[in-house]
């Protein structure tokens, strides 16, 4: 394994993780918030020294980066921003423990949205500002963002953007991973700006909206409000509700409407099944919640919001949802684990991989009516190859086993069933709230420095897919030769 | 599809039903019981006569069976078997709701455990006896069983073998799948035997012997006490605990000693994977709950028994588990999914997959570090084929799917999250005590009746493993030409 290479863009990642505490900065000093601002730059400070330390010492000729490297890098990646990003929290005193503002931040980054505030609304502008910026960062990728800005890399990038990218496949866009890296950024912001706008002419101010539009592009989901969402006016909540939806479509077939391909993208397997699970998911929840609602309206715009909120992973929520009958709660925690599409901000499985498992399950039905018989999976109208079929598959059972695993580790934590196991499920899949004590209007103060731990990895866990952070950790990736 | 060979069979499996209701009606003598007598031969009447009619009218030259019949007949089998078996508790009127009678019977029968009754002690002995007889019956497999004692079977019998014994793959033990079934059934009769007479020589009399022995061997679980086994003294629980151990041992292993292979049995991968999970969950348990025993030998005893009540599936208790620390609990709750051995009585996932899902989850990293690398996953020494591989993965989703599936279905139940989801995952995998409303001290009586039947249904489906029943309620099967 290319050690220097690896440790070389580790350093860089220190430089960039400075960089973006410059935003913050900015916010603190308009705010006048002096002892953020001190936090901020002392942060930056010292990220950029021991980034730039680290990559002189690293430098090397050799860039080049396979699979092996690739997974290693992204890995430190995400740990390094998530140890740098939380340094501000706790050197500013808003959140004492340095355990709390990693797990804060780590949910940032990851664009989980779960929190341990027990009252966001006692935060500072600028904590508040970078807590939700760290949303707008993790939700494209940390990687994919050093990759569209740093000139020098290698074209071995692929690497890079396959361990990050969530999804069974990665495309490249454009025969060259940086410029694939560049455009899809380059949506991504005009998509954040035309949200913030749309905000802005409604009833948020302007910091508002840009907060919560970064807590939707990143499909994460913190907010400013101890009820969310729920403050706002039927405008704003409706124009996040449908913001969320799009940053959970994936982002090839904006590209693809941008060159004017509109064909491909209205017969997208994948768009058609996640609008299809969402129109049933609100139908279903809308008849059920009616009781509880002042009309058809209000229930449809209720189970709308946070249908289009857990599906898309994000986790804003204008009701306490918790309160709903369990027929909603089980589809909302079904939906959980769907998680929108393959290429989009958002996690859980991914709708391909949902339709891909689905039709396995039905070629295998084939198969046993007809053991003879040849079938081949089609998705977006090509077969699959064999190989992508068996990593849906085994992703599927690694995912669970995961879920299993964790929800074990926290399970001596004094919540009872439904709270630690939606708690694991809104981590791991990168959603945020859950139902119980870890509900919309409740958060995950409570657990212990331990199970926040386990959180904090669950969460990454579920941002990268599972297998770069363990192939990371283990052992055999560092040895020297390769 | 051969509709005539299908009905043909189902006939014949009416007049199976009437033959196994001959043994209750026989207890029913012994004890003087002439209502419960009355009920039985009722029923065993009107199963030999419509069993009798259809297969004289639908009588056949063409006995040829591929797998679309083999599915149809053992769904048919099943369900023929549990209409008829819930008969003679409704005529009785010892469970007066015919849907509460089905639920208990296809919980013998498919060898689950689970029960609607609020005082089992109330039931006359007979009754018992036949409740209990159907786990042994279900055990091996009603289909298996047909096998062994008629003649006039085609050797196409494979497709029926295939269709009801759990399990990734099925082998046949010699050329002839009747010879399989007839040796299958005797080493399960020699075990049994050696199981009433251990229990008989404790503190048991030969009814209780006989009909504990009966819920041990078909990893059922049905009790004639409120408190299960915890009234019995260590003796027995132990007699038990090491029997359910035993009952969970792929058959194939027993044979291979009776023919003197120890070295292939010593080999095993899944006996030693089931005995390693075994002991490190024993030891776990142990250390975790010994503040609530009498000592290390106490909390190693309940431990023990426990375990192997759970991962066999067959859900006998000693204590009320369901007030164990959540730890423990959480261990309980992974084993009530892995299940024992494939080839034996219990249900679950069955190790083996678990065992196959594990080395696909590591062919998979290593595809993800040497993209080119061709993998191949070896099981008990030898490559597992492409196929099996697949379905093993296919197999694990669409379990998965259907767990939440049956849970979505029954969470309007107002019983909370954690007795609703083990309910699911201890009717699904065939074991029968789940937690809290369902725990070991507790039952189904509260259910409504539409859960019942969705209950019963998942236990149908987890005995016979997910596709039969699909396949045999698709209306494509049932078309005439194939």
């Amino acid at each position: 394994m290319n050690r220097k290479m690896v440790f070389y863009m580790f350093g860089r990642i220190g430089q960039i993780a400075a960089l973006l505490l410059l935003l913050p900065a900015v916010v603190a000093i308009i705010y006048g918030e002096y002892k953020q601002l001190w936090a901020f730059l002392i942060t930056a400070a010292g990220a950029v020294a021991a980034g730039t330390a680290i990559s002189l010492l690293c430098r090397t000729k050799n860039k080049v980066i396979y699979a092996k490297e690739g997974f290693a890098i992204v890995s430190l990646a995400w740990i390094c921003m998530s140890v740098v990003g939380a340094m501000p929290f706790t050197l500013s005193g808003e959140i004492p423990s340095y355990i709390d503002a990693i797990f804060e931040t780590v949910s940032g980054f990851t664009t989980t949205g779960a929190s341990i505030l027990r009252d966001v609304e006692a935060l500072s502008y600028s904590m508040l500002f970078w807590r939700s910026f760290t949303h707008w960062v993790g939700g494209m990728g940390v990687l994919v963002f050093v990759m569209a800005i740093v000139s020098n890399m290698t074209d071995r990038s692929i690497h890079l953007m396959r361990a990050e990218m969530p999804g069974p496949t990665v495309g490249k866009l454009v025969p060259r991973g940086r410029d694939t890296a560049k455009i899809l950024y380059l949506i991504y912001i005009v998509m954040t700006v035309v949200q913030i706008i749309m905000l802005w002419v409604g009833d948020m101010n302007l910091y508002e909206s840009i907060v919560h539009t970064f807590g939707t592009a990143g499909t994460g989901g913190f907010g400013i409000k101890a009820d969310s969402i729920g403050g706002y006016s039927s405008y704003s909540q409706m124009v996040i509700a449908v913001f969320m939806l799009l940053f959970g479509v994936n982002f090839n077939l904006f590209y693809l409407v941008i060159i004017g391909r509109f064909k491909s993208v209205l017969k997208s397997t994948e768009l058609w099944t996640y609008l299809g699970i969402v129109a049933v998911a609100v139908v279903s929840i809308t008849v059920n919640i009616l009781p509880l609602c002042g009309g058809v309206g209000d229930a449809f715009r209720q189970a709308f919001f946070q249908t289009s909120s857990i599906m898309t992973t994000t986790g804003y929520s204008t009701v306490n949802f918790d309160l709903w009958p369990s027929f909603s709660k089980g589809i909302l925690m079904l939906l959980m684990c769907f998680g929108a599409c393959a290429g989009s901000t958002a996690g859980g499985l991914k709708i391909s991989r949902v339709v891909i498992l689905f039709k396995l399950f039905l070629g295998e039905i084939r198969r046993m009516l007809h053991p003879r018989s040849v079938s081949s999976v089609k998705f977006e109208g090509k077969a699959v190859d064999k190989q992508t079929l068996d990593s849906v598959a085994v992703y599927f059972a690694v995912y669970v086993f995961c879920i299993i695993a964790a929800f074990l580790a926290i399970s001596f934590e004094p919540f009872g069933f439904e709270t630690n196991f939606s708690a694991v499920l809104a981590t791991f899949n990168n959603i945020g709230p859950g139902f119980g004590a870890v509900g919309p209007f409740g958060g995950f103060a409570d657990y212990s420095g331990f199970s926040k731990i386990i959180f904090s990895f669950a969460m990454l866990l579920g941002r990268l897919e599972i297998f770069p952070l363990i192939i990371a950790l283990s052992p055999s990736t560092w040895r020297k030769n390769r």
